[in-house]
Parts: C-alpha cells; structure tokens; sequence
C-alpha cells in the first residue's frame, strides 16, 4: 500500500521503517523538506521510501498516518490539505500534550472533546480511526516485546476504515484478539485521557516500555 | 480499627461490608440518618456496626473512607467537620463523574486539578490517599474474581499512610505486588482521567466487572 507518514519525531520513523519492513511504500512527510529528521531516516530507510511537505506526502497515499505532536497536527494536516485526505483512512497516533506548563504535561483538550474528535470534526472526508496513542513507539510497533497479552484501542466513525487499520496493527504484531474496538471517534477522549496515568506509571515504572491488558472474569 | 465509611451507594456499602467481615468496627456516614441505604446496610451488617451522620461516623473513626458520590464529595467532608478528619487517613474512594451534559459523564474537575487534590487542599490536615478509584465496588473488595494479575493504584502526600492503605488493600485480597505506589496526591489527575477509558471499556466489554494489569517487559 502507499502509505504516508506524517511527522518526523520518533514514532514517525518507527512507524514508517516498520511499514517498509512490511513491504509498503512509504512516503515521509515533514513541515519542511530540510527537517534533520526527515533526511536521518531517509538515509536509514533505504528502497521504497520518499519524503516530503505534508502535502508531497498525502497527496499519493491511499492511508495516512498522523505522528506529528498534539499540538501541532491540526496545522499539519490543514498543510497535508483537505482535499489530499479526503476519502483515505487516517490513522490518528497524536496526543494532545501541552509542556507549556511545566511537567507533568497537561493536555490541550480533554473532558468533552478530543484531538481525534477535531481532526474528524476539521477535515470531515478523512476516515480518523484513534489507534496506538496508548503506547510508545517501540511497542507499537513490536507489542511482543512485552511479556503475555496486553491490549491497543481503536476507534472511529468509519468501520471499513477500522478493518484496515485492524489489519495493519496484526501486521504489526498485535493479535486480533488484543485490539480492542472502543466504538466511535468519541472514544478518543478516553484513550487520549488515559494519558496521565500512563505518564504517572511511566514515573512509576521507571521505564516508557511497559502496556496495560484488560482483565475480566 | 474504628473505620467511617462515608456515602451509602454500593461502593460505600460493599466496603463496609468487607471492612466488618474483616474485623473492624465499622461505622457508616450518611447525609440524613434517614437514609435508605443506611438502613438498609445496618439491616445487613449486623454485629459491630453503627451508622450517623457524617460527623458521627467521622468522630470516633481512626480512619476514614470517602465513598459518597464525587460532586457531593467536599459538601459530604465539610459536614463530616475538618477537625473529624484532622491527623487521619483519609481514603478517597471517589470519581468526579458530572453526569449534567448527559451519557458519557464528563468530569467535574481534571486535567489540572483532581478531586483528590482539591480534598487535600481543602482538609489539609488530613492524611488523603487516592485508592480503588480504577475499578467497581465488586473489584474493589474481592481482586481475586478476576483472573490472574491485575493493579490497584495509590497516591497521597504521607508515606506512613499510603502504608496503611497498602495494608487494607492487601486484607481486601490485592497482592502486594499488585498495589502500585504513583506518588504525590497529584497523580489522582491520572487515576480519575482513566474514568472516561473505563467508561468506554465497559460499553466494548458489556461489563463493569474488569480491571487492568500492567505489562513491563
């Protein structure tokens, strides 16, 4: 699939060389073509990829993924362009977090709305499906560095779109049962929320390298 | 020990219940002595249990447990007297869910702030730990319905504290290993913000009989 990968951070380009490992055609998308980022991973990522504005990068894809920040992705995907993600699944990785206060993060929305709730509300043609917000990079791509099950959300309006990223996440290594469908965009709040707690377990832990499993009777 | 249990719902009497079964004089707190619940309860409970007013429960306790509902909780704790609680553990079972704008709730307080931050400030001298919020009245008092591990969370300003609480969990039934500790009062922001997760959970699940385990590698 041509898939396009917004954001040049570390859950970008752990993503995107994920889905080259997959046999995808990648295209990287930057804020700007001289992102340090961009150029590192295109020098790492080798056949089959190509990087670019947002908009370079949207424009041929058939599914997009949004691993810019929180803060930043409405304007990244205004920049990617609304006619560029009309009809194509998005996959939405961003939280909201807000440093401007200091640590531990606040988040810049929250309660009765949610970053995934303005990207469907912003550019209502894309197909937003939530998923892989919970976890950091390295699990999101390799759950099975983790010991025994544990689970990934995912939610949205669009059920086909949700089928599609269900697929990509098995290729990721998840098991189908492990993703846990949490209804529609809405859904966001809640995954977007669990936030501080993971931040606080994280504090806890003293590692990023960790997931929660769902248990019941 | 001289327990209060604050609040009548099922929360408040599924611990005074498991409280008594386990040997403390139990004392439950009521906004009016009239209260269905209490009766109800001191019907039930038999032996060793008493109930009043809030002040009344919270006057000869040693430590006391907020279970009443989240948006009633600082009115419940100013009617229970500050100096009822002064220099006792205070063990804030509660969840800020507003339920006004309809279903799902939204919280009343978050983000930055938290209900049990706010019951800190409020009653500063009393010694609050945040605890048992993650999960339903069921789970609460019997961890082991569920099976393998799963985690309960506290956190609270006073160590000596959170020690006592830790050893009240582990009467409830949760291993010890199982109890993580997240800190400063501060981190209820995380416990309460995983709320709206739950709230999701339970719709994909079909039951609020459920928990979570963290998985580190």
């Amino acid at each position: 699939m041509r898939i396009a990968v917004l954001g040049t951070g570390v859950v970008g380009r752990t993503i995107a060389t994920k889905l080259v490992q997959l046999g995808h055609e990648v295209t990287m998308g930057s804020r700007s073509t001289d992102s340090e980022g961009l150029r590192e991973w295109l020098g790492e990522a080798g056949e089959g990829t190509s990087g670019g504005t947002f908009a370079d990068a949207a424009a041929d894809a058939e599914l997009v993924f949004n691993c810019t920040a929180g803060e930043a992705s409405l304007d990244a995907l205004a920049a990617a362009g609304e006619g560029n993600l009309a009809g194509k699944v998005l996959v939405d990785v961003a939280n909201p977090l807000d440093f401007s206060r200091g640590m531990p993060p606040t988040l810049a929305v929250c309660n009765d709305d949610s970053l995934g709730e303005r990207i469907q509300a912003a550019f209502p043609q894309a197909r937003v499906v939530k998923a892989l917000n919970t976890v950091n990079a390295q699990v999101m791509t390799d759950p099975g560095r983790l010991p025994g099950a544990h689970n990934v959300f995912v939610c949205g309006n669009d059920a086909e779109a949700k089928a599609s990223v269900r697929e990509l996440l098995q290729a990721f290594g998840w098991p189908r049962e492990s993703i846990v469908d949490l209804g529609e965009i809405g859904a966001a709040r809640g995954t977007e929320m669990y936030l501080p707690l993971w931040l606080r377990l994280m504090g806890a832990l003293g590692t990023a390298d960790f997931n929660i499993q769902v248990r019941v009777p």
